[in-house]
């Protein structure tokens, strides 16, 4: 066994080079790969599997509250893109220019959408008119393009695969309830299908969407103590709708703007899921996620019966997404094959276990085997699989609550952001002075202000003023 | 009713006006609209909605056959469009360029993918290495940019949504296999589906794709007796292998060019969908893709009991895709834009009907009304969707059959092609020049050589040397 297991290349360990295991995973698992096109990415068929099974659950919950799909042109001429000034300034300086249509020079550059919300807000201008025409809340799944200058696989990359919703409501209430609900649809998803713990909160001013009056996050701790922005929702209130000149007339026959949100989450995620949920054996992925949920390994699979009892196993577990691995390779490199690509479960199945009339089952997460009699193999599947989801989330979010520190002034915070990689939470004046100054001098940023606040300390951790917030800080991706 | 009909704008008679009155449909019945940005279109909800159905069914069918889905970039290096001529000289002159990413002007210009096969082909250079590596069987959904001059809803647009398939072989004669068997799934979605009748068969040399040795196509045949390409695959032979290096080691330790094929369906189908089985009413969806399948209308619902039967029956037929219309609209302001809308059947329930325990079932295809009790209606509806999808494939291959033509000869063909809308069927030579003068003075293109050849003369309808091909000739979108 020790030297099949050699034959898969080994992965650098997470604890000497994190950013290098990184790399190693994504490569070695075949998620994806680097294209010709600088700054973009392949997405290698076991990486769009997971994409897939994002969207499609994603999705369902999508339209559970009322969102539709729709499709938007992928350009934004020059003159839509410059109609809200805050976002134009945000966005301008990283997109990709189109300047020619086949051999002629285009009147008007288009630039490829970075995001959506001058292309929709030109739609609903046109599409709105009445009371009855509200709320509008759509959705697309598209690709967008930031010209980043370096680039990482999932991470940041010029292109991105991603959905963005954009809403349109009557009232700044109705508005403002449906950001929230949105990033509470973020949320639970990933704590329930991806078993990643997350801090729901509010991004501070300077850590807002361009054009947004109000930007809510959910925030993510990796496995090397840095944060990753998981999932944003944006309140824009009247701000676009009066730059487009998005009008209904009301019950009242009154001429009212509109207030709008936005929303959006990303393959970044896929990233999370990897350094949330990665070991030093590569992938571990969450069971309701995982494209294939159980592996079957034949153990002596020249020997009479045991490929057959494989099969029927693999009828038996219908119910589940698995997959008999009947290549010609050794058991020991299949066994280091499912762990690189994180299969939750592994079923080891050999002529004893036939004679025994039972078949070991092991983990990935934690490497538990288990004996288990083959009439009661379906049933145990389906506990381990909710086991492992539920204890793959418990760990993440041990492991969160271990690396959250309390900071409660600035020689703390600068020691912690130092030596303690971690969420450091700590109290703010609300001023963007001191955030600058805590990033400059501590190289931390506010990652958010929690719903859930707790008052540590009366004071600014920086400057001393009376505190208004308490606020998450850290290092992120 | 006649005054509450009339509140519904009528559209143009599609006897009167083909044209508008696939313009009106498109409109009314709210599938899609014009963007700011010319020849670039938003897919409503509605719309959107018929290609989310035809995308699930189609990737199930890929799935079947052994397709898995990945992501490449949507950028194309101008060097790497170049490497095979054939494509290059076929593309270049209707791609849109990338020349400024941010602020800095580009070193090389990149063109938005029209197509690609080149960034497959890249791809597969490096990821292909031994035969254990072949197949690959790769698809992508995702839209595509061509700067066509004229524009139409769904069928010619600068962008489009589509998937295309990108395979590579061992040999050729798998990668033929591949593209005769991804043509037939195509013609069997079409066909069992959609309930489109199509006609497979291989286009001629001067109407195959850049680059391809052969194309293989299915061709519809629209109301107004004009055929619309529906779906295309194409066997590249190692034409692109060579181009770009894609070659594996064999078992024999030689080193061989992989053979490869591509295969694509658009949202032009959504084109066909409408001109094959639309009326002077609007829409007829066929009820497998239809995203309400159902549509319960209450008959004076502000009557005791009347919603709540309503409701009562769209949880009975919780089987289909159902919807009770309980706005604050009139009844016949509801039947006019559920027909509009092409829903293929519609129930009608009102305070009599509940006395007598039953309900009105309409057809959209027919107009056909039927009295059913409420007891039996869950079973009747199952077989009604059926009846209605075999009427409708049925009907359209009627009007097919009755709209296909044989010529013998020229004068037969240009009498046709002036006076008989419809598909053309005459022999031909194989030679390019025929092909060209029927194009310029009948006006008719070569639809494809059917699998299925008839021969209905010695000799070439043109130019009366031996023919070697019966052809569908017909004009086209």
């Amino acid at each position: 066994m020790a030297k099949d297991k050699k034959l898969v290349e080994a992965i650098t360990s997470m604890d000497e080079d994190f950013a290098q295991w990184y790399t190693d995973v994504v490569k070695k698992a075949e998620l994806c790969d680097y294209s010709s096109v600088k700054g973009c990415m392949v997405i290698k068929p076991d990486g769009y599997a997971l994409w897939e099974n994002i969207q499609h659950e994603l999705d369902r919950r999508f339209k559970e509250v009322g969102v539709r799909n729709v499709s938007m042109p992928m350009f934004i001429p020059e003159s839509l893109l410059q109609k809200e000034k805050d976002h134009v300034e945000g966005f301008a300086p990283e997109v990709a220019w189109v300047t020619h249509g086949g051999l002629e020079e285009l009147q008007e550059r288009l630039c490829v959408r970075p995001t959506s919300e001058t292309l929709f807000c030109d739609f609903y201008a046109r599409d709105i008119q009445s009371y009855r025409d509200l709320p509008k809340v759509y959705n697309q799944w598209c690709s967008v393009v930031r010209w980043e200058k370096t680039t990482r696989p999932f991470l940041r990359s010029r292109e991105f695969l991603w959905q963005e919703g954009h809403t349109a409501h009557a009232t700044a209430e109705e508005a403002e309830e449906r950001t929230i609900q949105m990033l509470n649809v973020y949320a639970d998803f990933c704590e329930d299908f991806l078993a990643i713990p997350v801090v729901r909160g509010q991004k501070t001013d300077k850590e807002k969407f361009a054009g947004a009056e109000s930007t809510y996050t959910i925030e993510a701790l990796m496995h090397d103590g840095k944060a990753l922005q998981s999932g944003t929702s944006h309140n824009f209130g009247d701000g676009f709708a009066k730059a487009f000149g998005i009008q209904y007339s009301d019950k009242d026959n009154q001429l009212k703007y509109v207030h709008q949100t936005s929303w959006g989450l990303s393959t970044r995620i896929i990233g999370a899921i990897i350094m949330v949920h990665g070991d030093n054996e590569g992938l571990v992925l969450p069971p309701k996620l995982a494209p294939v949920q159980v592996v079957i390994v034949p153990i002596r699979q020249q020997a009479e019966g045991v490929l057959e009892k494989a099969r029927e196993l693999e009828k038996t577990l219908s119910n589940f997404r698995v997959k008999v691995d009947d290549s010609d390779k050794s058991p020991g490199w299949k066994f280091s094959e499912s762990e690189m690509r994180g299969i939750p479960v592994r079923i080891e199945i050999g002529p004893k276990d036939l004679e025994a009339g039972q078949a070991v089952l092991v983990r990935r997460d934690t490497h538990e085997k288990m004996t288990v009699a083959l009439t009661e193999i379906e049933a145990k599947i389906g506990e381990l699989l909710e086991t492992i989801h539920h204890d793959m989330y418990e760990r993440a979010k041990a492991h969160r609550d271990a690396h959250t520190y309390d900071a409660h002034n600035f020689a703390e915070l600068k020691e912690l952001a130092d030596h303690k990689p971690g969420f450091i939470r700590a109290m703010w004046c609300g001023c963007q002075e001191c955030e600058e100054k805590l990033k400059e001098e501590a190289g931390v940023t506010s990652r958010c202000m929690p719903f859930k606040q707790e008052k540590i300390a009366d004071t600014c951790v920086y400057c001393g003023k009376p505190a208004v917030k308490m606020v998450y800080w850290g290092k992120a991706y």
